[in-house]
């Protein structure tokens, strides 16, 4: 792949760009210091996660109408607050540890990555995230975003092909500008199905200590990279 | 209007933070002087940005299917070209004048307002420009938007309220957390409709020296300001 035949990047965000997994305990500690509930926040964190695709999969089946990924998430809080026994908080409360996800820290490299692409490439995100946790997100963290695009915009889910190609086309670009940048190989199969180009970031750490995925076969991606400063570099910046 | 209940300011742009019709004029010279074209570019201008409107309505009424602004303008662009006389030119020149659009200035207030601005708020375009051409115009000018949306993304052209409401919806907050600011009237009067707070900034040059239009009364607006760093002031940035 040239690397200038790039126009922009798009990325995935929980995971690749942010530590979801780490930022939800910080959320779910402080939570339970204030307010002396006691949780196995780790535990907490994957059990949330682990509703988000089911969710998302309602949505891409039609079982609900399209629902913000916020919305998503409440419903799947709802049902844990009962799981773990948090009991007897408050409304803005509740609002407030779901807004956890507008809170998440990036990953140490993101930023100084993020700004070192940014001055040879549009940035955009590709997330399934809705756009204020997007820029809330970024407005707290500092991820110097060209535009926040994804699923909320285009009305889909990913991996459906149409939050892909309706990023693609409102950043005025044809599919092989654009080098989609995420740490799941199912992202960037799904991406590559639609003619993005596909950078794969390795994020050993997302799922915590005891569960690494594999990395894919280095034949199927157009860049491997360590991390986002990895990324600027093999990509000239 | 209390400035601590706004979360943020959504943006009118052609005119209100950049200077289209001065850009357009350089941009009608550069080629002119390029290429050994003679014409009245300010007249250029006027006439290109007085098919803004009719194309807009064309489809705003369903005459046309969504059509983006870059699209729109090409179609106007092309018209226009016979009308000047301006001929010979290859695709990719007249595809580079008609993206003359990406290429506008900003006002001199603009970045250092805004830069302020950002400090506390969210700020967003909320334009009938398309994405791609806000990015774009983004990434020359400095402009530091948190968000890119509007019309493109609503699938809606100004005024047709559902470009403010699913601006709003999409970061997430009510109408009257967000403060519109343009220098049109009319547009203010639409987003107020919507339930949007208003703000006014004066471009008296925005027409050229020949066209001065009136200035909203007070009382129809909450905040006035003369310029983005007058309207930071005023916002307590």
């Amino acid at each position: 792949m040239d690397p200038a035949s790039i126009k922009a990047l798009t990325f995935d965000v929980f995971g690749t760009v942010v530590d979801w997994r780490g930022s939800i305990v910080r959320e779910g500690r402080e939570l339970g210091r204030a307010r002396g509930l006691d949780a196995d926040w780790a535990r907490f964190a994957d059990a949330w996660r682990g509703r988000y695709q089911p969710a998302l999969e309602r949505v891409r089946t039609g079982e609900l109408p399209w629902t913000k990924l916020d919305d998503l998430h409440r419903m799947s809080l709802d049902q844990l607050l009962g799981e773990f026994g948090l009991k007897g908080l408050s409304e803005a409360e509740v609002d407030h540890l779901n807004r956890a996800w507008h809170r998440l820290d990036p990953w140490p490299d993101a930023v100084p990555g993020l700004t070192r692409l940014r001055q040879r490439y549009v940035l955009a995100t590709l997330s399934n995230g809705n756009v204020a946790l997007m820029v809330n997100m970024a407005k707290r963290a500092g991820l110097p975003w060209d535009a926040i695009l994804g699923a909320e915009v285009a009305r889909h889910y990913k991996p459906q092909p149409e939050a892909y190609l309706t990023t693609v086309d409102m950043l005025g670009l044809r599919p092989e500008q654009c080098l989609m940048v995420a740490a799941h190989p199912g992202d960037l199969v799904a991406a590559a199905r639609c003619g993005l180009r596909t950078a794969f970031v390795a994020r050993p750490d997302e799922y915590g200590p005891d569960r690494k995925d594999s990395p894919p076969a280095a034949n199927t991606v157009d860049v491997m990279a360590k991390d986002f400063v990895d990324l600027a570099s093999r990509l000239g910046c």
